[in-house]
């Protein structure tokens, strides 16, 4: 009887660890560090000259991609572009620490996108925020 | 042997289930529905009068809450406020479809919202967005 027991949990424990893992494989995303009191969560606005616009944003897609895949502590970075002026783009960013940011900064993927983009960039505004309620979280996934 | 594995897979779905259930109810929010090819996705940019900060913050994470636990079109809705500046509030919020934005305005909490908070709210630009990478998804959690 005990013995039966113990397997039913082993199965128990093994069957949480494959939809663990199933779901783990589905996001394709590394395991991602908690929100620090250094937490940072930002609104990057850019605008971009229209000339460069396509080329901006396969370079930023690249950069959100690799980041969001590899960086623990990257733990959003969605961009979007205004409807209206498509060279308008906000990207939502959330480090989980200063530390995660400057990791992120010092990267290899950060500064090809830094300096490959730095002739479309028109302006660039690094605005720091404050969610209005803290049991309001995202989750970033990314294919 | 042949019933064995049939109770090896009834103990796989069940716990599978309680997996599912358990990881629902840490979320406790409404199941949603899929993007579809009309869906929303906006930033909200409001500037609230300063003397009515407090009052709205706290009227702006009530219908959040409400919109997220409750509407299965409700996909995003989080808002931040610029350190700088915290009367400027920016809220990302995405709608499954044109009918879930419309359900969502005619609803109870979102009229109590609105009605109470004209007074408050000095400006308000709703600026539609096109996301720049549709691989890259966001969930929205709320405790």
């Amino acid at each position: 009887m005990a013995m039966g027991k113990s397997n039913d949990m082993k199965r128990f424990l093994a069957t949480a660890i494959i939809m663990f893992t199933i779901m783990g494989m589905s996001a394709q995303i590394c395991t991602k560090l908690p929100m620090a009191e250094d937490g940072i969560v930002r609104l990057s606005r850019i605008e971009v000259y229209p000339q460069f616009l396509d080329e901006y944003m396969k370079m930023s897609t690249e950069v959100g991609t690799t980041s969001l895949r590899t960086e623990p502590g990257v733990l959003t970075m969605y961009a979007v572009a205004d409807k209206n002026n498509p060279c308008l783009i906000t990207i939502l960013e959330t480090y989980a620490s200063q530390e995660a940011y400057k990791s992120h900064i010092a990267s290899p993927h950060f500064q090809k996108y830094k300096q490959g983009t730095l002739h479309m960039v028109k302006s660039l505004e690094l605005c720091d925020q404050t969610p209005l309620n803290p049991n309001n979280t995202l989750i970033n996934n990314i294919k």
